[in-house]
Parts: C-alpha cells; structure tokens; sequence
C-alpha cells in the first residue's frame, strides 16, 4: 500500500548511473537558483516601508536612499560572489570558503547559520506566498496555515521526485514573475510620466521630518531592505549543477540575476514612494501597488498569482541548498551519515525531507506569521555573507596569483558591507534576531559533538592487520515454553549448528515443573533440560542467571553462547495480540543490555 | 527510572507462593463486593424520577409502585442468585452457568455482555461520583471529566497493588455510605412523622394526571428503577475468594447486601418522593434532598462525601469481575492469552489495565456525561441476568435433584422478570440501547475467531511423536559494508558455527567495489566475498537474491541459511541517530517475509 502510494508520488526509482543527466542550461538554473533572490522583491521594499511607517508617511523619502544604498550593497555582492564561482568551481558554498581559509569553527558558524536559515528559507517563502493569495482571495484568510503547509508538502514531494522535473514546472513561473513586475514597472512609470499617477501625494526627497528622525531607524530600515538581497548566494553553491563549462556558466547566470534584481527591487521601491503605499497587515505593499495601477482587473489577478508562485517556489531554492549543504557537512563527520544517501530519485531525500518537515513545524509554531522571522532569515544570511567574503580576502592575501589585489579589494569591500549589516541587525533588531546568538553556538557545539562521536567509533573499529580467529565453540541456549513444533524446529537447528545445546524451561508452579520434566523425558531430544522456577512469574531474570552461569565457563574455553529464540510470525497482523510477546522484549533486552547474540528462527503460522 | 516509578506505585512483586493469603472476610467482602450494587441506590431513584419529570411533578407518586416492583424484583434475583452460588461453588458468573447449561453461544453472549458492562460500570460509577463532587463544589464543575480520568487511574493502580491492601481501603467507605444514608432515612422520617417536612406538598398517591400517563412512559420508569440492581450478581462470581466455607459464607453476603439495598433504596425513594425532589442537571436528587433536609451543613458534606466516595469505588466491583472474567474467557481460548497471566502483585493485571484504559476512553468520549450510558449498562446486565436463571432451569429440569421444583420455580420466576426487564429496556429505550444489538454479535464474532486462530494453531504446532533430526549443515551469509572489528567479530563467530560462510558486498558504484575486493584479498579471512552490484541504492532486493540463489542449493543438502547481521549498541541513544538503522529494516523483511532465520551479532561501542 505504502510503497505504491510512494512510487506514484515520487516515481520510480532511478538507476545510480541516469545521474548524469540531471545537468541545468542557464536559462532553467536561472529560475530554479533565483527565484529565492528574485521573490526577495516581492518582500524586501514593503520590510523598508513598515520601518518608515513608524515616523509616518511623511518619511516614506527616505526609502529612495536606503533603496540605492541596498543596490550598491547587491553590486558589491554580486562581484564577490562571482569571485568565489571561479575559486571554488565544485561549490563555494560559505561552509568550505571559511572552513578552508578561516577554520574548522567558522565554517562550523557558516554552515550552521545557513542550514537553519534554509529552514526560514522555506517557512518564510511560502508563508509570504499564502499571504500574496490570501491578499487576493480574502475567504482564504482564516485558512493561511493549512495553505502554508500543504504548499510546504507539494514542494517536498516535487523535490523527491527529482531536480530536473522540478525544474521544468519551475521555470515559467519565475520568468511570469519577471514578465508581471516589468508590467506593473513600465504602466506605473508611464502613469507617473504622463501625470496619471496616484490621487496621494508622496512626500518630496528631502522633506524634513517634524521631530526628525534617528539614524538608529534608518539603518533598520536599511537593513530590514537588505532581506531582499537573500538567495544571492545560492547559485555559488551549486556550480557542479551547470553544463560545462560550469563556472562561467554560473558567473553568467549570476550577472544575469543580479541584473533583473537590481532593475525589479528599483522599479518596485521608487513605485512604492511614488504611490506612498503605507503598508498593513491585510494587503501585502505589492497587492496594493497592483490595485492602484490596475484596479482589481485581470492583471492585477495576474500578478498576484506569479508573486504567489514565484513566493512559492522561492522555497526550492532550501530545497536546492538544503541538502548538498548537509551532505557537505555529512561528509566531513559534523551530521549524521544519512544525508550522503541519494534516494529513489537520486536528490539527497533525507535532506529534503528534514527541511520539509522542519519548515511545516516552523510554520505551525509561527500559525504562519512568519514575518518576525524576516530580520531573523536576514541576519542568518549576512553572518556567513562575512565569513565567505572574510575568507577569500585571506585567500587573495595568501596565495597572491596575478591581480590578486584588485580581487581582494572587491571581497574585502563585500566583507566589510555584510559585517556592517550584520552588525546594524543585532543592534537595531535584537529582540527578533537575539536567538541567533544562542542556537548557532549551539549547533556548532551539535557538530562537534557529532564529528567527535563517528571519529571515537572509526577509531574502536579499525582493525589491526591479523586475520581473524574463528571462535572455538558454540553454546545455545534455547528457552522453550513446552513442547511443540517450533521447539522441534528450534532443536534440529541449534543441534546441527551447537556444540552444546541446552533447554531453559522457566517454570511458574512446581506442578508444571514436574509435567515438563517428565514431557521431555519421553520426547528426549537428546538436549539438556533446565528448568529454572521463577518466583515472580517473569522470564528474563531466570534466564540471565543461567547465561551467567554457563558464561565464564564458555570464555575459559573460547565458546561464544548465543540464544536461541522462536518467533512466531502471524498471517494478520492482529494475530500478534493473541501470542506472547515476550520474545521481542527478551531479545531486546539480551542485545542491549547483555551483548548476547541471539538468533531468531522464525516460525511462520499457516493459519 | 520507569520501573522504580512502577515499584514505587504498584507494590514490590508478589511470589507465587504468596497467592494463599489473599482471602476475604465476610465484612470485607460485603465492602468490596457490593459496593456496585449499593451505590446504585445514588442514581437508581433519580432515574425513575426524571422519567416521571417528562409527565410533571403530579406524577411524582408512581415512584412509589414503581419502586415496590424493583423491590420484587431484587428479592427475585436475591433467591435466584442464591441458588447458582450452592450449584457453582467455583464462581457461578453469567458466563460459566450459560455455557453449561445452555451451549457455547449464550454463554459468550451473557460472557461479552458483562465484559462491556463491567467498562460501562466504571465509567458510569466514576462520573456519577465525580458529579456528586462537582453538586458539592460547584467551582469543579468544568473539570468533571479530569477528575474521574484521574480517580480512575488512581482506582487502577490499587487493584495494580492487589486485592487484599485495596479491600482495606474499600471497607470504611462503604460502612460510612450506609451510616450516612441510614441519617439521612431516619432524619427524613422523623421530620416526616413530626411534621416538620418540606414546604412543598408533594402530590398525593393516586392523584390523577391530567391527560393520563401512558403504560409505555411507566414502564421506562421501571426500567430506569432496575439500574438500582445492576451489581447484585457480583458476589456469585467472587466465591472463591470468600474463606471456607465459602458458598455458606457467600450466600451469606449476598442476603445481607440485599436487606440493605431494599432498605436504603426505599428509603431514599419514600424521601424523594415525599420531599417531591425533581430531578436537574446541575444537582443530583441525593445532594438536593440532603440540602431540604439538613441545609448545606456539616452532615450534607458528609453525606454528599461518601456518596462520592461510594460511587467511585463501586468502580471497583468491575475491576474484581472484569479480570476475573477475561481469565475465564482466556482459559476457553475465546481471549488473548496474556489475560491468563498474574502481575507482578498476583492481580491478572492485564486484564485490570485493559479495564482502566476502556472506561477513560468512554469517559473521554462522553466527556463524562455516563448519564446516557446508564440505560445501555442496565440491559447489558439484564442480558447475563436472564441467561443465567434460564441456564438455572434448565439445569434443575435436567438434573432433577431433591427438593428441585421450588428451586426452578424460584429460577423460573427471576428468569422471567429479567426477561420482561430487558424487553421493557429495548421497547421503550431503543434509541439509547439499540447499540448493544450491533456490538453483542460483533463480540461473539469475535470470540470465536480468537478460539478458532488458537485451534488452528495449536493443531498446527502439535508434534508427531518423533525426535527432531538435526540439520545436516549451515550456510551463513554475512552483509559486510567495509572491514571493520565489527567484520571481524562476526566473522569469527561464523566460521566457527558454519559449515559455509559467505560475505556479502552490496555496491553502489564500481569504484568501491574494486576497492573493496582488493582490501578483502588483502586481508584474507578465508572467506568469500561476493559481490552484488546494487543499482538502485538499495540492500534488501540484492541481498534475497544472493540468498534465493543459495538457497536452493541448501534445501537439497539439508542446510539451513542463516543471515548474520552485526547490530551496533551505542552508549546514549540519541547515538543511533548516526548510525544506519538498515540492519533493523533488513531483519523485519528477512523474518517477516521470508522467513529466514537471523542472527544478531551485537557490537557495543565503548563511546
């Protein structure tokens, strides 16, 4: 039942040698890799907006600034990164730049922050999503969360089934983004040139605020802009993903995104002032600049829906991140071995199903309110913006190649501008962004723990060079409740394979005590009956006291003593309720707490 | 840490031999065996009363014949019931006289019926005591259903503990309940006889309703009143627990528990009445009449105290027949057998368990508003009632002893009135208690499919008597995912049990397969390593075929194969997160689907 539900949601499963074929032409890695820093627009201006909103409409000026102040920070970024690209053509992803040029616990920090923050990633993604449809279709309102989570789910199952497929029902959808913002851009700019612009009036440039206003508010603001910068550095991370040759490929595809972003995020921001758009918590900045320009027509509908997509989909680009960044970090020790497996459909599905199911928790928690996790995503993105950025610039300054300080200059530009954000988020923003303080030490501790762990086992489970010896002799115990057709079973097994074989009878009453003695007796299998009395009527305790006892005497001649048990295997499942299980218990409790091995011999009822 | 808890709650074990000591005096016995029956007398007159309450408080006086037809009917099944505890020394339920008398269906349906009945018990006896709480402290009242989950637990966890140390605790309650209904009875006769009654005039006997009142509505009123009797047969199941001479003893019992009950149910009946108490939600008739009688003093609280108290621990008269019947059921092989088991406190503590657990359930469900479920428990004692007096009859007429025709007269006359009662419940309480026709035969149903598995198996696993031949030899197959100690230990142990050891290698890609070929050559355990090549990334299907392959070969040799499959123990828990769990996978689809006996090598990491 199971399995077939699975194959016809994930599809059937691929052969390790069709992974070749999973490569992406630059048009296709253009819609699956940015459509995280892409959608960012869709949420990045309306973070500044709600900043301001706190002075007034009348401050709304401010946000053409800050605007160009976030664009010089995405040019800055976008050179660094493709710096990165051409050092690091199997991967740049933070976590090698600063574990290969900083150390192990930068890179620990990196990865670390980015791990948790393809988790808001997904949470936040999709929740703004579900709010650009619920902008749309008020009646959906009161449902946000089920939306949120089904959407979380449909996306995972995309993932399983594989990169590729996903890609192709990707890509429309970011390009439709792209296609409804240069609409909304180019209409409202040609109703603010015409004159047929909003019946508001927007504050001028410059206009003083009464009372002023502190630099304290305009970095927030700022830096609340510079959410919308997240997802730039997803393309870096999955260079091997591109057609060869892969890193000029991907230097393209970054200039190309960095270009519709900076032309998306100034269309939106300068259309917002211009509007004086005062964000609220029922209708997202982006639907009410559409009703403005369109009215609640087709194209207004139209757009909604992209930015629902492109919000949507935004989630994959975690999907992409999420689990090459695990099974990096798998592969050096610091998480667990399961995300190296490949799945069915050959993506890492352990890591595409951690980050599924910890968004859905996220988004539960948060009843999906998840902009408070906004400054939160931020910060977790710009901590190992620095690292990287760090990193390279001690690269430059170490290996010294050919123009290597003009190199290090950009990413020493690109480093100090991410610290500044990253700095200006803890101060203005501490009480959404404090937390980051706690969990990062935490999970690096969670890293170490865990490297610590598999390198303690690998060395206990080296070998040294000398073939093994095979164990002089075997005892079998076999505990046995009367005499039936599984203990003949059981018997002619152990007999065969044992050099001694000895029947444990726990007895509850000295009556059938007796009874079994004498039931043996005319059976005789040639094996050595022990019937122990249990005065507590429990079978565990009796037993171990003869492994005990025939224990030392099997070490002193290098015998091994396994047990021996029966298992009755039911033809329905409910059957089991109507047969003892105590094997299962003892079984466990032999291995776990005694290392005795023990074998199972099944024996399968025909009714 | 569990099993300290269970110590500390449940008692320190019990040794078989202990189980003599266990026996009731004649006053402990009346405490704990009529607890049920007696405590009825809290519900069994308002019950008659809220169905005059649909007439008008001028139909009160019917409660008066209504009440004297109860009467009747508990001396009917007083002298009934005294018979069956002389004919069935050993514990005369419905269940045991039905079968014997009757056959094996009328037994399992008065057997499944009292099975039901004793959940419904104490469910029911639980809510009404937590509701003569909550009339007593108001301010409980929206925690009703907390309260009796949380007295049932505590009621479960005595009988966890064991008869006897619970029967101590049982014994002042019940005492106390009836001192407290005899001052309430005495109080009220004597305002009555001085004059200084009520207020209120109550309407006189006779008086006629305006309209008439229809046989149908009196009947029901009868029927309600009989829930008054649910509880009388409780001693004729318990006789062995009485000391020598036990029937004498028991016949004892149950005569004086039915002078009681007659006297405090028509006291308490005269009173309500007289008192013209009518019946409401919020305020249970008993608490009422306490109030007109003594006002919200010390002596209210009292009585309004014990009422709980005899309430909740009438509970307790199911959680002694309940395990005592499954155990009944079990020995015939109509129940799963760990109901035959004693715990640790020589209770059959399954079987107490499945009881606490069943009625919280309803509990749960009817968020403690049992008041519905009064009807469906009085007809599920009816049932049993009838079956057993006609199994009586039957009896006499077969076996003709001295003296026999007034006995089956007696017989005759209880059978026939329980009759007359059921029918009187399923006519004018259909919607209530049509349920039972759906669950009795889905219980008998039941019953015999469990009797039926055990038959097929125990034919199944019967030997034919010869002794076992040992098996000829033993083909062990060792998955290997690398050259560990853990490798070498298994390997070890095969090589000196087997007669042929194969190791075996599922490959994901070529390159490790090479690998892993050489550094086995290398290191040589005189074993061969086969190799499989695993497209799909996947152990199991690869690894059946290397067995299917073999096994062939094996069942023409007389060998049996045995996969070996090394198991790590790690030190904390959270350490099997790091490991691969396949080998608990790979185990259950071996033993479950196949049938193939396994060997778990356990490995303990020292860290």
């Amino acid at each position: 039942m199971l399995s077939i539900l699975k194959r016809y949601l994930i599809g059937k499963p691929l052969k390790t040698t069709e992974l070749g074929e999973q490569k992406l032409s630059n048009t296709k890695a253009l819609a699956i890799l940015s459509s995280d820093a892409l959608s960012s627009v869709a949420y990045g201006p309306e973070q500044i907006l709600i900043v301001l909103a706190t002075v007034g409409a009348v401050a709304y000026w401010y946000s053409i600034p800050i605007g160009i102040g976030v664009l010089i920070l995405l040019l800055a970024l976008i050179l660094s990164y493709r710096q990165i690209i051409f050092s690091y053509p199997h991967g740049g992803g933070a976590y090698v730049v600063s574990k290969q040029n900083l150390g192990v616990i930068p890179g620990l920090v990196a990865g670390g922050s980015l791990l948790v923050d393809y988790i808001l990633t997904v949470a936040v993604s999709v929740s703004a999503g579900t709010d650009a449809i619920t902008s749309a279709i008020p009646i959906l309102h009161s449902h946000t969360v089920f939306i949120a989570v089904l959407l979380v789910i449909f996306i995972t199952i995309l993932n399983l089934r594989g990169l590729t497929e996903s890609a192709s029902i990707l890509a429309y959808p970011v390009y439709l983004f792209v296609v409804a913002l240069v609409i909304i851009i180019v209409v409202g700019l040609f109703n603010v040139i015409t004159g047929n612009g909003p019946q508001v009036t927007h504050s001028p440039i410059g206009t003083t605020i009464p009372g002023g206003i502190s630099l304290f508010l305009l970095l927030k603001a700022f830096s609340s802009g510079c959410s919308a910068l997240t997802g730039v550095e997803a393309i870096s991370n999955a260079i091997p993903n591109f057609k060869e040759p892969s890193e000029r490929n991907a230097a393209k595809t970054l200039t190309m995104m960095g270009l519709i972003l900076a032309v998306l995020f100034s269309g939106i921001m300068f259309l917002a002032y211009w509007y004086s758009i005062t964000p609220n918590a029922e209708e997202t900045v982006m639907s009410q600049l559409g009703s403005e320009i369109f009215g609640r027509n087709i194209i207004y509908y139209f757009i909604q829906g992209t930015t629902a997509l492109i919000l949507v989909l935004a989630a994959n680009t975690g999907f992409s991140a999420f689990p090459l960044l695990a099974y990096n970090l798998a592969s050096d020790k610091f998480m667990p071995r399961m995300y190296l497996l490949r799945g069915d459909r050959l993506g890492y599905s352990n890591g595409i199903i951690t980050l599924g199911v910890a968004s859905i928790l996220l988004i539960i928690a948060f009843q999906g309110k998840t902009e408070q996790l906004i400054p939160l995503y931020a910060v977790g993105v710009f901590v190992p913006f620095t690292l990287s950025q760090t990193g390279m610039v001690i690269k430059w300054l170490r290996e010294k190649p050919a123009n290597w300080f003009p190199k290090m200059i950009t990413n020493l530009v690109g480093a100090l501008i991410s610290a500044l954000v990253s700095i200006i988020f803890l101060t203005t923003k501490f009480n959404q962004v404090w937390s980051i303080l706690v969990f990062l030490p935490l999970i690096v501790y969670l890293f170490l723990t865990i490297r610590k762990h598999y390198e303690a086992v690998g060395d206990q489970l080296r070998l040294n060079n000398d073939i093994p010896d095979k164990i002089k002799g075997n005892i079998m115990i076999v505990p046995v409740a009367g005499i039936t057709k599984v203990v003949e079973r059981t018997m002619q097994y152990a007999q065969g394979i044992a050099d001694e074989v000895y029947a444990v009878y726990i007895s509850f009453d000295k009556e059938s005590e007796q009874q079994m003695r004498d039931k043996w007796e005319t059976w005789n299998p040639n094996v050595k009956l022990i019937v122990v009395h249990s005065e507590y009527r429990e079978i565990t305790r009796p037993l171990l006291k003869v492994i005990d006892q025939m224990e030392q005497k099997a070490h002193e001649n290098g015998f091994e003593i396994t047990v021996l048990i029966p298992q009755f295997i039911t033809k329905k499942n409910w059957h089991n309720v109507l047969h003892n299980q105590s094997s299962l218990l003892l079984r466990a409790y032999l291995l776990h707490k005694r290392s005795v091995i023990v074998t199972t011999v099944p024996y399968r009822f025909k009714v």
